[in-house]
């Protein structure tokens, strides 16, 4: 199932796409696409609805986040070899953590802000992960039995907020706007292997991040075990996977986004983005 | 005003403290102490209520996060020049800022658990910033209109998973029941300046931490206006804004936390949260 959250930001309803890519209306069913709804037997339920049953909705609203209710926006650092070298920075034993502010969360198609006094907002093209129901100290082998699906994220990041401005990476990594999200959570029974998903990222139509799942150095069920060792995951929680090399401060020289450019980017089945870029005034 | 939740964890109900320390219920009134209930026209209307009106709640309930419905859990890191100092780390240029997840969030008298692996549970007393109205990119003069009140605020922080477990502090800051927040949200009013408010706290009677928010490098004013220059505040985002001198980690030999401990710790006219350390089972 591809679930879908559409409408104005803050009042999206629900829905659900069906095979010819038409957004059907959920709303009869459920509130919305966030907390229990998230649950395996919850979602079990929807799959069970025939699509052309659901009211059709019409015109071409704006998506928003593929989820609602997020409670986390937990980031993994440097998961992809490649890009781990192309930042000058080695593997790291153990996944490192960072938090995106939920605040950041926007839909997939919404304009992409460059904060004031930023000269160096960055792209990231990843896999997300959502949970759909709480985790705790769960094992390897247990771990996807918490996740609902999977969906896109864009990890904009803006590099001196990040690394230059004193420690911590969350400062350049939960501007408003750094987390489109979606378009779609599409439920696991629909993706075979989270670890062979091709993944692209443009800008302006050239081709900046062309990679793959299949070189994450900790995976989709190894972090959401070892993430769980460390706090609950709660229905709705994100965890993004970490990027594959072509960012921006990978270049030579450096390359950041400016206001008028686009970005495009997607994960192998889960659906694409596309950003305006825009001065936040 | 002190505000407060009192009652089961997921169902609190809201209430006011009398002048004889009572609780008094606001449900009538307001549905949580959330959102747009923070907002300043909507503190001055509760402010107008006479508690004596107001149904007296019955025996003693438990108390619970002073605010609900807190989308980002903002810390700041090494924000008292001589906490710095016991650390051995240097007092930024700017302020460092980290994330706890807000599913660390607990009542101020809740069980504190020792995580699975945990070895270095450690403690830190800080003084917390509610905020009452979205706030972005505000100036320093303006920022305190952006504040419902202040909380005492229980950071406490497992030191090898902060620093000894690869990068970020998020991961030693997060677990559950790692954020006590409470008891009360005292509204703004009632605190002349936040700059000059005693904070101590004790661990099994004996005093570890007894400083003052006048020896904060970053206060909070300037705080908020800082944080809302990288992200957008909402209502509900608590800022933790760091500690004092005495935690475990600057003891010589450290000391942490085990399971029997029992923390006590308060922050000037904000009131006090008392915890029983107990493992993670």
């Amino acid at each position: 199932m591809k679930l879908v959250r559409y409408g104005k930001a803050g009042s999206e309803k629900p829905g659900l796409i069906d095979s010819q890519g038409k957004i059907r209306d959920l709303s009869d069913h459920v509130s919305d696409i966030a907390g229990a709804v998230l649950a395996p037997a919850a979602l079990k339920k929807l799959a069970k609805l025939d699509p052309a049953s659901l009211p059709v909705v019409r015109g071409n609203p704006r998506i928003g986040p593929c989820v609602a209710g997020t409670g986390k926006f937990i980031c993994i650092g440097l998961n992809y070899s490649d890009h781990a070298a192309e930042t000058g920075m080695a593997v790291p034993p153990e996944p490192v953590i960072f938090m995106k502010a939920t605040s950041a969360i926007v839909g997939p198609n919404d304009d992409l802000l460059i904060p004031r006094g930023s000269k160096k907002t960055d792209w990231e093209v990843e896999l997300g992960v959502v949970i759909g129901k709480t985790a705790k100290y769960v094992s390897e082998a247990d771990a996807l039995n918490y996740v609902a699906g999977y969906c896109t994220v864009h990890d904009v990041s803006e590099r001196a907020f990040q690394t230059e401005r004193s420690g911590q990476w969350t400062k350049g990594k939960s501007c408003d706007t750094f987390g489109p999200t979606g378009p779609w959570l599409v439920t696991k029974d629909e993706v075979k292997d989270p670890q062979n998903l091709a993944m692209w990222l443009k800008v302006n139509g050239k081709t900046m991040q062309d990679g793959s799942t299949k070189t994450m150095v900790y995976g989709a069920a190894f972090l959401v075990s070892y993430l769980s060792q460390f706090m609950s995951l709660q229905p709705g929680d994100i965890i993004s996977t970490g990027t594959p090399p072509g960012v921006g401060m990978g270049m030579k020289p450096p390359l950041y986004l400016k206001a008028g450019d686009v970005v495009e980017l997607g994960v192998e089945g889960l659906g694409s983005q596309r950003q305006e870029v825009k001065a936040d005034i």
